[in-house]
């Protein structure tokens, strides 16, 4: 018989008291609590806070179509296949209900951090890695709305001492190909010729593989190492078309993933060669780990997908950590101080200028909610009277 | 200047008084209403209402993290290309909120209708088809706990008259391949040697090929027309392996597809040869219509997917009306009473046993609040003290 199971799941909404129609995924957070055994363990979902905690209390619906709470509280969790048990039952149970993808994601990196406290040790200890190697952070921004202000950012990103960086979102691949091409050599000349430049066009031609082809020139020009998400992810014969006229510039997608399945998909039919998971989204870092391990049996690079808080960014990094030849790590330095103030620590960049994940139980990182307090919303969803959800008190 | 507009859009949740734990549908329903230029249309989403709610009121997260409503509200609404629009807009807007398909189905249904009711033409006539074909309905029914509960129900169904029928979910799959031959064998004894016979696995292999294979010799035995859902919708490396081995016995599934392309996808590398869309969580009929098209094209027979209400069932069988070929329906048996208070009308079959949808404006049928008052919910979303969502009075 089990001892410890999963006593109570919390979750907050905490968001910048002005949020931007830009594509920042920084300005808000769902953030989660778990408590089991005495110890309370911290994740975050990349998702809209409101529908996610929903997911979470919503009535059931049918017996594919369960709240996410039916899953989870009162499940035992003494080790990591009780986790990976929880996230199936979930997925069983749930089935119908697509945000239940989000929600489970906070959940599960919460288990993970908690069960890593109850053991005294690292997340990506349990999840199997004997040792949490140096990642090359590249630094993850949007975009300047001109070439002059891709310059700048590309030249203080340079200042910084970063080795790689990935510009994306913004006007890219709105207007023509020249328009394009003279932010992407903005952004070259500001990096200086030796960093790896990254390009994400954040979805913006949808499935329109000749639309895409003609960004190829520029981006090749520029010596781009991948060109992300051309398009949403479940355009798989766009993406495996383009693939196969990419050249160098090889394509990069899997941040819409919302299970392992669908990353997968895209590494056996998209012919992606960087495979960029999101682990607030795809299901927690059970589902990340899937993934880095296919990824690794098919000879494609595993890259966290992260643009939210200090603690999700941790989380990020932890399902490929022992994977020492996938370098290099999405490391968000524009986000909002929202971002800040879930954790205690933050993910600094060594000497070296590589990140390092903490030696300490858990996902290492101390959430404190005092911290978060300014930014939390009060959130009330009732039923015929009844109160389903409020945001605890901190 | 487009001078009609959407001026609203409204959200019911109804629902049983007591909900069970078995895969039936039927026992809630998310009914949408859309308003514009004096007239108002009706939709449903398949999904949790709760978070589909949430998913149209909650805040803006960031640039592609819109609410639904950002996209829905105050858009213009003249022809079936504003339709497609307004779904292009939440497709991009709320491209990082997985609940927004869901959501997204309802408005688009309801868009359909109102568009209809506006320009006095049936919807099917909107997509694009000059004709509505009879479909022949095939009883959908779960599995009965015993092969005997099982053959009283495929004995029942026969003498209703029903030439087809599916028998899903409950006990089968989960038990050895002995106890899976013993219901087909009564299910097929029970419908006569001419009817057709559809089996729903209700994707409990999850992606296990190995075991998904036994089930086909008993499903050969008794000549099953088709297994549908032996997985999950993502797992298309599984659905393409037992496609190859699967013989006379085709692969149906489609239902869990939340855009078109996932569709398309389960056709192009999952080799199913029936693809079962339901409106009310691809994205409505605009996203079903393209299936459907892209189905005929590839040769695979279009299949309705609806276990809901009435309204839900017209509205599934709008985007494959002109396929004279693609010739069954799923059709509910055992629906609970609050899918048949959302209309008037019901879609009975007609004296040759087909189901013909109506020749009225938008999906022909009649909604009236007054009837579904009795499961209405009182729902209450708010943050900081205001009030994002209130159950409208009826």
């Amino acid at each position: 018989m089990a001892s410890t199971r999963v006593e109570s799941v919390d979750f907050f909404y905490v968001a910048m008291p002005h949020i931007e129609d830009i594509g920042d995924g920084s300005q808000d957070a769902c953030v989660v609590r778990v408590a089991a055994g005495g110890q309370v363990g911290w994740g975050e979902c990349e998702a809209a806070p409101l529908p996610s905690i929903a997911a979470f209390v919503c009535p059931m619906s049918h017996s594919a179509c369960h709240p996410v709470s039916a899953s989870v509280l009162g499940e035992p969790l003494e080790t990591p296949d009780d986790i990976r048990r929880i996230s199936a039952k979930v997925r069983a149970r749930s089935a119908d209900s697509l945000q239940a993808s989000h929600t489970l994601s906070g959940i599960d990196m919460a288990l993970w951090d908690l069960l890593g406290r109850l053991r005294d040790e690292p997340a990506w200890k349990l999840l199997g890695y004997a040792k949490a190697y140096p990642k090359l952070p590249y630094a993850s921004v949007l975009f300047g709305d001109s070439p002059e202000e891709t310059l700048g950012k590309a030249t203080a990103i340079r200042t910084k001492g970063f080795r790689a960086a990935k510009f994306g979102w913004g006007p890219f691949g709105t207007k023509d190909a020249k328009y394009d091409s003279d932010h992407l050599v903005a952004a070259r000349e500001g990096l200086g010729a030796d960093a790896r430049l990254l390009v994400d066009a954040g979805t913006v031609w949808v499935d329109d593989v000749e639309r895409a082809k003609k960004s190829l020139p520029a981006l090749e020009a520029v010596k781009a190492t991948w060109l992300e998400e051309p398009f949403i992810s479940s355009a798989l014969g766009s993406y495996g078309a383009l693939a196969k006229v990419s050249g160098k510039v090889r394509l990069a997608g899997g941040e819409g993933a919302h299970d392992w399945h669908v990353a997968r998909n895209m590494i056996d039919y998209g012919g992606i060669g960087f495979v960029q998971i999101d682990a607030g989204r795809i299901g927690g870092l059970t589902d990340a780990k899937r993934v880095a391990d296919y990824a690794q049996a098919k000879g494609v690079t595993f890259v966290n997908h992260s643009f939210q808080s200090q603690l999700a960014l941790c989380g990020s990094m932890q399902p490929f950590a022992g994977i020492e030849k996938d370098e290099i790590c999405e490391y968000p330095i524009e986000a909002r101080d929202v971002a800040y103030a879930i954790t205690v620590e933050r993910l600094d960049r060594g000497a070296d200028g590589f990140v390092r994940l903490p030696e300490k139980p858990g996902l290492g990182m101390t959430v404190d909610p005092a911290r978060f307090k300014p930014y939390l919303l009060d959130v009330e969803i009732k039923i015929g009277g009844r109160m389903l959800y409020r945001t605890p008190r901190v």
